[in-house]
């Protein structure tokens, strides 16, 4: 019997004391939930187990701090494994569409609905309960750092200055990191690579006030029209972005990477049954899993200007603004993506317009070492607890700490996540299957194991 | 000394007190303010003396009802004046840049500021106000019925079947209404012509919910994206209207008549300085007060889609959406011009989008006969009251009530209003000056006095 099915009750009802913390980074209206969620995570670091349990201040004191803990009586010839998560969660918007109350975790059908369910809370929550189960049953455990920040849907603003300053406090040999998805409960998958993350914010001034649109239409800039104008250009009408020079740096693959890249089964059809999409869009000349994978691509995730409520308003808006991001793959540098996005977006601006720029965060794309012992450690743990190896997948999305841990820490980073694509991450519904966190612990458990031995 | 003076104190005070009630009619959480609303100047029109005091249903029950009275004592052979106002004022947002709060009436340098103050609270008050003095004052007055609606700012949605419906209760000689601006407290101007306007919404959808951008971003629509493509191409850069057959019908002016527009000042100072705009923008043929006055334009009102908060939220939004309004000038058809638009929006979606188009409201442009006996008894009624003769303007603005009086009722309307291009109609910290509130009750005065004589 496995330890998640010994304890289910238990585990679970943990989990939701966790997942109903509203501990949302995006809005300032929630800093004391951001606080109240430190330190109940720090209780919980403590309650399994670990030592040093430690509340830090980031290098700003405004910011959600950085929670950690280790365990670290392995002794000197074991390896140290440091993981990480983030107790922050995305703001829950558009509240309507949600079944049920996003802070109110519900189980329906072997799922577990609430945002956070998965991103992060339930994926770090797996890490957390395979050391307890290790501890709690004497078993061989590696030394363990475990440390969580509270601003990873935020850009992770602070998180690679406090690595850059407590290198010795976060030492280790090699980081696992939770947050990633699998192909499926049956087919396990194990990640290879994930892109990076340039994030920037338009924001288009044309007047001081709002304007009468009878009065001033006709004889003003609309900034909601001049955005538009600018966004329009950002890519074309094939989906390619225009951003000069955006694909300079891109890797191309080899036509056998990319046969092996395309092994991973990314169909038409369950990405517009994931998503309600009626068709697919993107790239014509590379794959879904590529598009996914080893493609860049640019996207708007908001934009906003003048009225938006019930009816007609005859308002011509002083400010409309959007936010842009770009998802960087390898060999791309952030650094000259943001200056290229900002050249770029200036050469669009018309006279007389006022148009500021802001780099909400880079981050470069990662690339994994799919032959070291580490990562075989994991496929090995994967393929004991499912009964089929996993699949190497690149990963669409973007984990921006494990290139500080690289950089700063100089070891390497196993994305082994245990969510499903269809979990709703950022989206209303998020939800986290019960089975996956049954497998992870045990996924999780196995590799410590193997890790210490 | 002129009524107002005589009687300020009061007459403020009543006026604060119309103010007060917040008669947002796009926001359905303000149904029972609505309704407030009809009550407190349904007790006015009885207050000041008119007679037979209603509050009328419109074809829908669920909408604000109009309110009517009358005062018929003038003889069969005096004429009758249709009087029109509206009760309902624009949302108040952005709240925060307002200096004082919108439904707190507050006196600054002489002007009242406060959401309505001119739009169209103090303007109708000025009518009801110089109806009051001459009842007060046994005066001559001609038979007088007058009717204000509640949907004005959502597109006057009842109002046109209510005018069909009630030809003869509303049946008269000539309708006048204050609704309009000034060009200055000291140079009188008056309507010869009025800009229609067909307000649009366009609703597009990709997915069923948010999408994570890192999981989706390059595979599928992006509905932001797909909007400011559409945006995009309804205007061009040099600000033509893009629409196919947009300026097919707009009336051509000859040399003559466009130097007689331009004899009214509209300088690119003054709109900058009332505006903040850095530039003036709009289509290079045509001069400021044509583009204000005889030229049709589009303006994008709202756009909106996915997160705009604080940060950044990596989501690519299921739909995205945008308000866009058309103003008509003389001789375009609004039912052609919405279908134009709708059949052009059309053909600019792409493959798999679900694209919603709906049409708010449309009304025609109105032309005014300057040579009328009526229109030139306002005239000498302004300039009795200013010491100047009054500017003829063909104004940017709509006011849709005009054309379905003039088609239903057959009479013609004087738009003799006493606002000011500086009022900020629909926008924060919207004024109305006091002194126009006095020169307005003695020229309304004077114009009732001539129309009764």
């Amino acid at each position: 019997m496995s330890y998640f099915s010994e304890n289910r009750d238990r585990i679970l009802d943990e989990l939701f004391e966790w997942l109903r913390i509203p501990t949302i980074s995006a809005l300032p209206e929630y800093r004391s939930d951001m606080l109240q969620g430190a330190d109940w995570i720090a209780g919980h670091l403590d309650h399994i187990g670990l030592e040093n349990v430690q509340i830090l201040a980031t290098s700003s004191e405004d910011s959600p701090p950085i929670v950690y803990a280790d365990w670290l009586n392995a002794g000197a010839d074991a390896p140290t494994v440091l993981m990480y998560g983030h107790y922050d969660v995305q703001p829950p918007d558009p509240l309507e569409q949600w079944e049920t109350a996003p802070f109110d975790p519900t189980i329906r059908d072997g799922k577990i609905f609430a945002r956070g369910a998965n991103d992060n809370k339930g994926q770090h929550f797996i890490l957390l309960k395979a050391i307890e189960s290790i501890l709690k049953q004497n078993e061989q455990l590696p030394n363990i750092k475990f440390f969580l920040e509270g601003e990873e849907e935020i850009g992770g603003v602070h998180l690679a200055t406090f690595i850059k300053n407590n290198t010795e406090l976060l030492g280790a040999d090699i980081c696992v990191i939770s947050d990633t998805p699998m192909l499926s409960p049956t087919q396990p998958s194990i990640i290879t690579g994930l892109r990076g993350l340039v994030y920037m914010q338009i924001d288009v001034t044309v007047t001081d006030t709002d304007m009468h649109s009878g009065h001033y239409g006709g004889n003003v800039h609309n900034p909601a029209q001049v955005l538009a104008w600018i966004v329009s250009k950002l890519k074309d009408e094939s989906g390619v972005v225009l951003v000069p020079g955006f694909y300079d740096d891109v890797k191309e693959w080899s036509l056998e990477e990319r046969s092996k890249i395309n092994e991973v089964d990314m169909t038409p059809e369950e990405i517009q049954e994931n998503t309600g999409a009626k068709v697919l869009f993107g790239e014509s000349d590379y794959s879904p899993i590529e598009r996914f994978g080893i493609r860049p691509t640019l996207d708007v995730n908001g934009i906003w200007g003048g009225f938006s409520g019930v009816g007609a308003k005859t308002v011509i808006p002083a400010t409309a603004g959007a936010k842009v991001s770009m998802r960087m793959v390898a060999h791309q540098n952030p650094e000259k993506i943001e200056q290229a996005f900002r050249a770029y977006v200036e050469s669009l601006i018309p006279d007389g317009v006022e148009v500021t720029i802001t780099t909400l965060s880079k981050d470069k794309a990662i690339i994994i070492d799919p032959t070291s012992d580490y990562f075989q450690h994991a496929v090995d743990a994967l393929t004991d607890v499912f009964g089929v190896e996993p699949k190497y997948v690149m990963e669409g999305g973007s984990i921006p700490v494990g290139g500080h841990i690289k950089e700063d820490l100089g070891i390497d980073t196993i994305y082994m996540g245990f969510g499903l694509v269809d979990d709703q991450l950022h989206a209303p519904n998020e939800k986290f299957n019960i089975e996956m966190i049954d497998k992870g612990i045990e996924s999780a458990r196995t590799l410590l194991q193997k890790l210490a031995s």
